[in-house]
């Protein structure tokens, strides 16, 4: 079989954007969206393999294994990829509750409103316990 | 009041990736994950005024006033922005029931597995239909 057709082969078009393609986390019980990061062939591959969602950071320019310092993983239950290949959502379990490094379940904790930002759920951690330096 | 000091003006931080922000749209009944695409500051401001969501096509370079074309426009109940102020989340009612230009509810309707992508969910309507020439 060419590599062409073979269907385990498929996934995201790794060719657009310069490599760099959108991934929005999900969380697979609750639906919430929890972030959106940037993923490239390998932090993909290494997602693949793992079961670890597995980024790229584009400010440290480099493989970003979320969750390799706080300790909050998140177990990939299912990939998905959108209509024109170039971005992916990942729905996840996230351990310890909080995808946000400001402590929160979701980094969309800000809602707008006329009258300003309105903050949305409670802390799950404290940052400055998390992140020790 | 100074602007600086006027909550109402608090929004994603459009100094950031060029001026133009991923916007996630997320179904607000079901929880789905529609679509992502582009907001300048123009769009989003279109889509605070309107109600609709408006989105910046980065192919055709303009204001993509999603379903101007289709019909299936999105009625925003409510917009986040994450810890960076660099991602916004539009919880929408996506009317004609897909988002998806290929007559799909979502735009992730593959999912990604050892065998191959894996189709979910039918097609609400028929792109030919709807996009005539």
């Amino acid at each position: 079989m060419s590599e062409a057709s073979d269907k385990s082969k498929q996934g995201p078009d790794f060719a657009k954007c310069d490599g760099l393609l959108p991934a929005i986390a999900q969380d697979v019980a609750t639906g919430d969206v929890l972030m959106m990061a940037y993923m490239n062939p390998e932090s993909y591959a290494e997602t693949l393999e793992t079961g670890r969602a597995v980024y790229f950071s584009r400010s440290r320019n480099k493989l970003w294994r979320k969750g390799e310092e706080s300790g909050n993983v998140q177990k990939v239950h299912a990939i998905y990829v959108d209509c024109d290949l170039d971005t992916i959502l990942v729905k996840v379990e996230q351990i310890g509750g909080a995808a946000c490094h400001e402590g929160y379940r979701s980094c969309f904790f800000r809602k707008v409103t006329p009258e300003g930002f309105e903050v949305q759920g409670e802390r799950v951690f404290d940052p400055a316990e998390v992140y020790k330096k």
